[in-house]
């Protein structure tokens, strides 16, 4: 066999849930000179990479870091580190990624309940009381932009609740962080994990999380091995540390292009970023009303970088998304679950 | 805090066991723009790379991909894909990379026995048959060029015993893919994983895989879930299918990079790569008799494409690499484990 033709991907105007658009300085960092995952220079990136992820997640944990894998990977990375089989674990539901959580917090074990909301609303904080105060929960864990449906669940409610019930904090900021305030440390956040590709403006591949000295110390009381060799951050903190003891190979051309989206965020400044998506966000609900497009969720908790508008009656929606492609090299996204063919994002 | 600096990685030889050196066509595909994982023009890409993948591990698997992770995911893939809690497993361990392997199938609830070999020497297929003749094993795996040693296994007979025994086979070639023949269906290897970073001249970041029907219909008739969410090949499938479901969002920009060092490996010849990478090798050991210096491994199971050293006596090896690093600019690696400060890779 040949080698396939070059790869020429179009330039796509990317509207949708994410991958985010990626800035050219972001790019031309990807092409960077690869360098040994034990290489001093690499070293002090990664230093630096992780003072501008406390940053980012307005944090004074030690432990910050991008894991070496996908959105995804860094929900697993704090599920399977917290969790140890038979913990009582409660998620709250109201989309794909509370619905993710659940299943992969069973597969570490954990007995899983769940405080329910419709796809499109948030979570009732005292439903979430409700649940805590019936069992000890080990960890709680909720999503802050559900990436599904749009909606921006208010966290401090919860999280007081959460924190005074003793449970462990864990917060899925997959679309939220860089576009919303995080607050990891004011709302006592213990695990937070996140992606590259969204806010960030950052291509996928690295989950960065962070987990608070509360729940490093529950890691390392651990009885049983984590589960996954790959995600154990008992071992993956030893080499984000002074120790610098190898693990894996990190994937080095994409800890370059994050190191570089943080500097982008930085400079800009994070209120002005948060500032930049509300602006934007109002601007097009104005503009999509003019269109007599509707938002699929309500004001109060519609998150700002991710919008849903409903399908209008009668419209073929596939193809409305086909053409944009095909005419305009514009990419949204479909409704996703329940909401297939009555949202885009 | 201010953004850090911007990266200023130096230029390095990569002369060590990895990451390798990495071609400008594959650092300039890094750098195209960003699609969606969903966009018509990636799957078309995703699908020349499972061409690609195919070709490269010699094999007609419809299952042959690139994992979201670097290496040690694809290993961890392969586990924990195929092991349920209580299966038995036999694993070669010579070096880091098969004693890792025991680690993570233990992780995956595994009963794993295994067959050693000292550092540095190959695994003695008698005693691999002896093994297999004890016990019913549901998963055989062995490291095909040991990183940490530089030790290339010989496969035949071994996998001709693994096949009589009905067990799965495994194979770990990281390093050996596109610098040694890899023989995935002359074999009969049923999971076989590898890395980017080496002989396919790509950055870390991703992990190429590939499972044989027989393996894939063991994963279809597992009783428990895969322990992984983010590793768990029968959801990963179907995105890289004609379904095309998503699962996680693909590392785009890591894909770009693999599919052009498969488009690299596959202009030149795989024979021809292989070819080179032995003629380089006998020309490193011929050239560095000169020097006085010694191999570390037995001429008949030299892996070609990692050349390990020994240290001479009385050479302080650290402060040696550091001037290697400073003067100019090459990346060697040391020993790892019992090998520490004895070779240098």
């Amino acid at each position: 066999m040949s080698a396939a033709p070059k790869a020429n991907p179009p330039i796509r105007t990317l509207l949708g849930p994410g991958p985010s658009p990626v800035s050219p300085r972001v790019l031309a960092a990807l092409a960077l000179p690869v360098v040994g995952h034990l290489d001093p220079k690499f070293l002090e990136i990664m230093d630096q990479s992780m003072a501008m992820l406390r940053e980012v997640f307005q944090t004074k944990n030690r432990l910050a870091l991008p894991m070496s894998g996908t959105g995804s990977a860094g929900m697993e990375t704090c599920f399977v580190n917290l969790v140890e089989p038979g913990d009582a674990v409660l998620v709250g539901v109201n989309g794909v990624f509370g619905t993710r959580m659940v299943d992969v917090a069973q597969r570490c074990g954990a007995q899983v309940d769940t405080v329910e909301a419709e796809w499109g609303t948030a979570l009732d904080a005292q439903k979430f009381k409700d649940a805590l105060g019936k069992k000890q929960y080990k960890v709680a864990a909720v999503v802050h932009a559900e990436t599904s449906t749009g909606v921006l669940q208010p966290l401090d409610d919860i999280a007081e609740m959460v924190r005074e019930s003793g449970a462990l904090l864990m917060v899925d900021t997959v679309t939220s962080l860089g576009g919303a305030p995080v607050r990891v440390d004011e709302l006592g956040i213990d695990a937070c994990y996140s992606g590259t590709q969204k806010c960030l403006g950052c291509p996928p591949g690295l989950s960065p999380v962070t987990f608070s000295e509360r729940a490093v110390e529950v890691i390392r009381k651990r009885k049983t091995k984590v589960q996954s060799w790959y995600l154990d951050l008992s071992m993956i903190e030893k080499y984000w540390s002074s120790e610098r003891i190898y693990h894996h190979t990190a994937p080095i051309s994409m800890n370059y292009a994050l190191h570089e989206a943080l500097r982008i965020v930085l400079e800009e400044g994070l209120e002005k970023a948060w500032q930049r998506h509300r602006q934007v966000h109002e601007t097009f609900v104005r503009e999509m009303r003019k269109l007599e497009l509707e938002p699929a969720v309500a004001e109060s908790i519609r998150a700002p970088m991710i919008n849903t508008v409903k399908v209008p009656e009668g419209v073929d929606d596939p193809k409305v998304r086909q053409r944009l492609y095909d005419d305009f090299d514009i990419e949204i996204g479909a409704g996703l679950g329940p909401l297939k063919g009555k949202t885009r994002r």
